[in-house]
């Protein structure tokens, strides 16, 4: 079920892209992070001369049993109010990937709400929301992978060759915190944060109601396990997304601390996933930065977001054209005759 | 013949913009940076719905006698060079400006060079290069005249009302360098940086030239006094444009390193300049963080670049019409009948 993902490992192309790279009209390195991207993005695609085709983003939306614990700031039924205003092209999503010629798909991976046949709305729905993992597992192993399915046959039927990942659930700050944990072995407090605009005594409060739940779930260590213990189904969707987007060899751009969460998840599964990864952003949500170090990976963008949606991963995207651009398109020294660094 | 700049201060329409931010159907203060900088662009456009119209980028380029001194990893002839490769369409700057729908005008405000009569190259030649500010002061105060004047005039002829501000010039970072430490009362060892890829020695070496320039140039206070002194002609055309720009409420989008010493310049004829700039990165050139915590502001990006031509400023684009797109195109929690957080 789990497809195997190779690493993009290749010396002989990775010595090719780096002498591509510096024959270009600048001085060397001075294209910082650019480089890097650009050098990564040959790996995937075996090719000096990478392209961007057809770029997307999914937005995963689905309900937490664990809003019943008074975890979040803004009430349940913003998730399905929001997955209406992605509908109706209102979000922030909507306006950054219209901007950046994004394809933007909505999927309803669990959303407790019933929006009957809806044009524009991708109806994977595994079940109306999980439940509330203060008390029992957010949801069974056999639902936990039904949404994975769902998440690798979505991916299979897209086109393009850069995804990126985005997702709405109230209360999924809560779930990613505590998969972050679990996983990771950062100290709790180190991954729990006001998500959409707790106060302190919120945080407080959620961070007891994860221990509560840890006391009661007991230790488990199987990545799938803790992700039906805890996760949401949005969650589980991405992780599926994830892993078949790689083993496609596509560019994966990760949102934010969510979408970073679903991502421990799948790298414990196949750790050559990271190869496939481009980190759009560093999250204002607290934890995501000290998630970024544990995965030992650098973000592109620094703005203090923390909307979720995918919004980071659509407004980094022009970098990633930019990054491949300037490998296709400028000039080398030889080609414009212009005189190089001294030896 | 210095344009008076007001500054954007306006009580009434801040408050109108924090509110009009906030309606938008996102948590308060979840598009971080981009919500500062749609208010500052609100500010400058004197409107709740600004809007970005016919972006361009200008390349100002010039000779500095100081190369003789041998402050510079690559050879004085590599300035006309690279504006040969503008022209021809292959730097890096000619590639993000025309993946982000930017204009650019390339101007010879002092290129070493006879390029005759070329399209697409603006000649405002003041000089064939400054002198040697290591033995004589590097224009007459007449020269750095001429050269803001026609920086102003450059952009009076521009349509649009957002103006990115690039530079070539072969030792242009030794009198960057020069200019922030005398200007800004910073170290000149926090200053002066690797430029386009000096080894330790060579940076050491750099330092020695500036600091003997200044013991024979003696103490200066006076801005205009400086940057005839040290700076480059592409950098005193750079504060006229900067100064014009500004007095028309354009968004001024400054780049690295050499751009925001222009701005250093500007800033001390009329600070509310500042009110209109929006600084696209921190450049990895050594002394660019300092000198933005001189001036008290926040970069969008952190790349790692170091290259030049304006590439911080068109990379940066994307973010500014985000920023306004966002404003004009977001539904607000009413219109998409979305719960609000519990106060």
């Amino acid at each position: 079920m789990i497809p195997t993902i190779p690493p993009t490992h290749n010396p002989a192309l990775a010595q090719a892209l780096h002498d591509c790279i510096n024959q270009k009209t600048k001085p060397p390195g001075s294209l910082g992070q650019l480089e890097r991207l650009g050098h990564q993005i040959g790996l995937i695609q075996a090719s000096t001369r990478p392209v961007l085709q057809a770029p997307a983003i999914i937005v995963f939306a689905a309900d937490h049993g664990v809003t019943a614990e008074n975890i979040s700031a803004f009430p349940q039924e913003v998730t399905w109010q929001m997955v209406e205003n992605f509908l109706a092209q209102g979000a922030a999503i909507n306006v950054f990937a219209r901007q950046n010629g994004i394809a933007l798909h909505i999927v309803d991976a669990g959303v407790k709400h019933d929006f009957g046949p809806r044009p524009g709305l991708l109806d994977r729905k595994v079940a109306w929301g999980t439940h509330n993992f203060a008390l029992q597992p957010a949801m069974s192993l056999q639902q936990c992978q039904q949404a994975m399915e769902h998440g690798m046959a979505l991916v299979q039927d897209l086109p393009g060759n850069v995804l990126g990942f985005g997702e709405m659930g109230i209360g999924n700050t809560t779930s990613a915190a505590a998969l972050m944990h679990t996983l990771s072995g950062i100290a709790l407090a180190d991954c729990v944060g006001a998500g959409t605009g707790l106060n302190a005594q919120g945080v407080r409060h959620k961070q007891q109601v994860i221990e509560r739940a840890i006391g009661l779930h007991g230790q488990q260590h199987a990545p799938l396990d803790l992700l039906a213990t805890y996760g949401g189904l949005e969650i589980a969707m991405m992780v599926g997304a994830m892993l078949a987007a790689a083993a496609q060899r596509r560019v994966l751009l990760i949102d934010g601390f969510i979408c970073s969460s679903a991502l421990l998840v799948a790298a414990r599964l196949q750790p050559a996933i990271l190869d496939y990864c481009v980190f759009a952003h560093c999250s204002d949500e607290h934890g995501h930065r000290a998630m970024l170090n544990h995965l030992q990976v650098q973000p592109l963008l620094q703005l203090q977001l923390r909307l979720g949606e995918g919004t980071g991963a659509a407004l980094a995207f022009p970098l990633l054209q930019a990054a491949v651009n300037f490998m296709n398109q400028m000039a080398t020294f030889a080609s414009a005759e212009v005189s190089q660094q001294a030896r």
